[in-house]
């Protein structure tokens, strides 16, 4: 499956799993709805099908996985954004969650976006015994990971960089990777060479954000170095996967490719 | 197992599954520890570990999803009392966690205790092929339920409280006692008559709150009369199940004399 059609399927996929703007609750979809229609990019969803494809797997055997990791994704930034966190108006150009629904939906809209992510991993069909379990263990990790990250990140005391760029953005790209790597139908090997694979991309990736936004803590140059090193350090993880990689080499390029 | 060794279990199993206090989040992990070790009357596991005994089961098979619930019930707690919601800075005789730890903290707390509580799903002894699978979605029905419940009853337009009382109260009941059939071993149908069970359980717990708060919205005597009908309906829902359902009687009874 090339990239543009995973990320139709994906679309479709989120929109057929979000509940309708109507009924007793309405104001809480919507604001559900908006917090995951906003235009993300979907790389959390995308490697996830990547994933699925490294290991042999079929990339519409994670569909329900990578929604999930997305689902839960949108739901950090409805609340990273709230004013009791980073105070955002604004994302992806256009009105925050809360800005647009009131901070008390946009807190519920995050925590039913949370829960409905859980919920999604239910759909994924069973491939071998206990991968539901495997599944939920690798989303519950990853989606404590973000929290941990998000309080060091807004811990003014807390000054250690790797810890907050590991839980706070590379956690949830692990999450993806493995949950993907494990719905493809993965042994455990391979699901720890997607695990290693993807936390290098996410600290590239958090570095390259760095960059682009031109405000880096370690600085320009050592932050590139960081890119270079950690895309290195991911495409090499993927030596020896048995499946396709080109995706997975496609997304890694591509987000190196920003800061270029 | 009877309810007072079924409670030490359950605070037992709680402060196993609780991150430590120390480490670089630190002040999430206590306000965790806090909305949790509250004091709380832990209803919900409760009713979890009697359903698994209800269907021929033992409680101790469903002591993970026992706490997962609380967890998921315990986060609710903490996004119900912030400023944006119901603003109380008050639980259970002492400071709320926002009023302790600070609004975003609180946030943050929840989140991580919802993903907490799916995570420890995942730990669940797998009795038959796709228990897994079937724990998550009634665990996040329950989840997605009780903030459409909390959404309604926010929204002074929504005067529908059997939609409130249902999805605010009952289906977190709903989830507990589902889980703990399933977990339980129980077949589709003995869940669906937990689920039964559960869902007048807690629509009487919910009227059985508002007359002893005083301020019942159908006034005293018509929520006596509810309290009267979906306790007799929880009980009649009990027939024909395999195993000891004394614990799930003695509950329905112990909630019930609350208002007598």
């Amino acid at each position: 499956m090339d990239a543009d059609i995973c990320l139709k399927e994906i679309e479709a996929a989120l929109d057929g799993l979000l509940p309708p703007a109507d009924g007793e609750t309405a104001s809480l979809h919507a604001a559900m709805r908006w917090a995951v229609e906003g235009g993300g990019k979907r790389l959390r969803p995308l490697l996830c099908l990547a994933a699925a494809e490294a290991v042999g797997g079929r990339a519409a055997e994670a569909i329900m996985p990578a929604c999930a990791v997305e689902l839960l994704h949108s739901y950090t930034l409805v609340h990273d954004d709230l004013p009791a966190m980073d105070n955002d108006t604004r994302r992806r150009g256009r009105p925050s969650t809360w800005a647009k629904f009131g901070e008390a939906v946009a807190i519920l809209a995050g925590d039913a976006l949370q829960a409905l992510a859980f919920a999604t991993l239910a759909r994924t069909p069973e491939t071998a015994p206990g991968t539901a379990a495997k599944l939920l263990a690798a989303l519950g990790n990853g989606g404590i990971g973000v929290v941990r990250g998000q309080t060091a990140d807004l811990d003014a005391s807390c000054h250690n960089l790797d810890f907050i760029y590991e839980h706070k953005t590379a956690d949830l790209f692990v999450a993806a990777a493995c949950m993907g790597a494990i719905a493809g139908g993965g042994t455990d090997a391979q699901v720890e060479q997607l695990r290693t694979f993807a936390m290098h991309l996410g600290l590239a990736f958090q570095h390259e954000d760095d960059i682009i936004d031109d405000d880096s803590p370690i600085g320009r140059d050592e932050a590139l170095r960081q890119v270079q090193a950690h895309t290195a350090a991911a495409t090499a993880a993927l030596d020896g996967l048995p499946g396709d990689v080109s995706l997975l080499r496609n997304l890694a390029e591509r987000l190196a490719d920003r800061t270029r």
